[in-house]
């Protein structure tokens, strides 16, 4: 006879820990986020549906700060908006100059590369920024630069990479430029048409207070005139642009099912932005980021990225010396429900990377953080309590 | 003075119409899923998060049929798993042979030649299957085929192509069998240990009873060393199966950030297809397919593919002579809230497509479906009551 066991009694459906999240992101979400989210999907071709698309790319142009009609999320994570603005505009040995100088200009190189371009790499010490000059000298040492690429917010390093003035740079040697702003957008001025850039992707987990899921991405009329004109066809059929607006744009033509609930919680996610202000958005990321590091040093602790280009949304804090670095983060979590983030590359065992991205940079978050920190530091109550005040976030 | 107008007075948050999804998909979502869609994200490097992620592939394992190690979802929907397949396993100037006989088919070809590969179509009629006898002399006709791709479940037409035995005729040429199994998935019986295919992927949106998002895919040893011998790297750094492997394997290295909350979702709907269990599926699938014809056959409607070879899941139904096939969808979608397909390619304005995936497929559905098809195409009371009771569905 066959024993025929209910699964039901094998497999509980998943409740995840409590769990604060102030890592390199995801971050935390707002509950209305999670409500539209769950909400019954309908198809990605009724009408109602293609209305609320047409409310979100809108929504999202106000969030790049841009009129440009080919602005729209990828169905992918924030690598795939990566991955898509490559993958469109570079063809077979294009040259490409990259900014270098953590885990994601690490990564735009390799994409780059794997499409065949010729890439040149611009680098910086991790924690440092690229100069501007040794960008031009890098175009300038290229026969016919087709690409200038930089990452906005180094979420490896928390180094905030200046973008304005680049365009100027990429264009006058008839380059395009792009820049990852997956860590950034929502979180810091991000202003795609006034800085001139030509393609612009992000990410929904991080200062969009959305889950992981989608990449906003946005292109110039330039940038889209470049893959109209290219001589060979995109070889991801998924992410080829041209198709996609397909569907985006006026025409609605089917290309792939749209992931439905994420798109349900990124227009959620976006009217909260809007709600908020971009530049209210803005000034509360720098707020607590300033409150955060006010706290931090009355714990001792300093911070990795270079003096004037610390992002505010994340945060690289130097571990001291003598301190177990994954020690520490496990304590965090484990018995404070606190995620942050170690270091990579050169930087693993040497930071923690503490995230203060979207619906995570809240005074109380900063205020958490701090007490469970000069815990698990080994101060006593009284420090505890000066690195709060210090941060002037308690009323 | 400036006017600040809050965006709240301007912006509401979307409330979707009410919908029975009864189309090619998105199908309906169980409330069960819906709820684990919404929980509070965890990070992607969470050990909680990690240990779901084994269930997870352990339940994907048993609704494949497979022991693959390479089993995962790829963060996309599901032309993201046709592109991830063909991007690992092809690299430039090899030989592919896909049968193409609908939308699906035609897709794969697309995307098997962008990425270089020389493609050789085998045709059927649309709504017919491919014959395993042109298959074989088409693989016979190549220099040395790499891979052989069929679509399982053609939602484009609702033909059901039979896959046992043509492993034998690939794996026979040296090619590796690749079948798209992305509407088949949980609905129908499909065995990839137990009918040796190499490659397959799915779509959660369809027989998984999940949103759209994702793609479950498995690849077999077999596949998994034709990647590892590959000459040249994978074009697509977000799509590469070696990368992905890396956070999907025991090693857990970052790769990109899980779409965690559709993972959630699958990881539910998971629980309530093993909780039904699969045979159990499949047969309510046959059931509500066989009565909806029998209902659609008193209404004088008739299948759009050919005998012995239509789909439980997917039902393509001839537009009758002199009725509006649009006005109709449209009436259905306005006034009864249900949404049906059209046909695409050389079956549009010729079909219907009716879907009944996964918690779509239930008896209350088809009951109402029918009821409104009768009053739509003019029958009286008593013709929508035959159709009912030739259903056999009501109690």
């Amino acid at each position: 006879m066959q024993l025929i066991v209910s699964d039901k009694t094998q497999q509980a459906s998943f409740v995840p820990p409590d769990r604060l999240l102030l890592g390199p992101g995801p971050a935390m979400v707002h509950e209305r986020v999670y409500a539209a989210m769950s909400r019954p999907i309908i198809g990605h071709l009724d009408p109602a549906f293609l209305d609320l698309m047409d409310r979100l790319q809108g929504n999202l142009r106000r969030t790049f700060g841009t009129e440009n009609a080919m602005t729209l999320p990828v169905s992918g994570t924030g690598s795939a908006g990566m991955q898509a603005c490559f993958a469109n505009l570079l063809e077979v040995g294009d040259e490409v100059v990259v900014g270098v100088n953590g885990v994601f200009g690490t990564r735009m190189a390799e994409v780059a590369e794997r499409l065949g371009a010729r890439v040149r790499r611009v680098e910086a010490e991790w924690g440092e920024v690229i100069p501007a000059e040794a960008l031009a000298e890098a175009l300038a040492a290229c026969d016919s630069p087709r690409l200038l690429a930089v990452v906005h917010a180094e979420t490896s390093t928390g180094a905030w990479q200046p973008v304005q003035g680049l365009a100027q740079l990429a264009h006058d040697s008839g380059a395009l430029l792009m820049v990852d702003a997956v860590t950034s957008l929502a979180g810091c001025p991000l202003e795609v048409d006034a800085w001139d850039i030509d393609a612009c992707y992000s990410g929904t987990q991080k200062c969009l207070g959305c889950p992981p899921g989608l990449s906003p991405l946005t292109m110039s009329e330039r940038a889209m005139q470049r893959v109209a004109d290219r001589k060979s066809a995109v070889s991801s059929w998924y992410l080829d642009l041209g198709l996609i607006a397909g569907y985006f744009g006026s025409a609605r033509v089917y290309h792939h099912t749209a992931p439905i609930s994420m798109l349900y919680a990124l227009d959620e996610a976006l009217l909260l932005v809007h709600e908020e202000g971009l530049h209210a958005r803005w000034d509360r990321h720098r707020s607590n980021h300033e409150a955060l590091w006010a706290g931090l040093a009355t714990l001792g602790l300093e911070p990795a990225a270079s003096e004037g280009h610390r992002l505010w949304m994340l945060n690289s804090v130097l571990v001291p010396d003598g301190v177990d670095e994954a020690g520490l983060r496990r304590s965090l979590l484990e018995d404070h429900g606190i995620e942050i983030g170690p270091g990579l590359g050169p930087l693993a065992g040497r930071v923690w990377r503490i995230g203060l991205m979207g619906e995570s940079s809240r005074a109380a978050n900063v205020l958490r953080l701090l007490g469970a920190l000069a815990q698990l530091l080994g101060g006593d109550a009284a420090k505890a309590r000066r690195a709060a005040e210090q941060s002037g976030l308690q009323g």
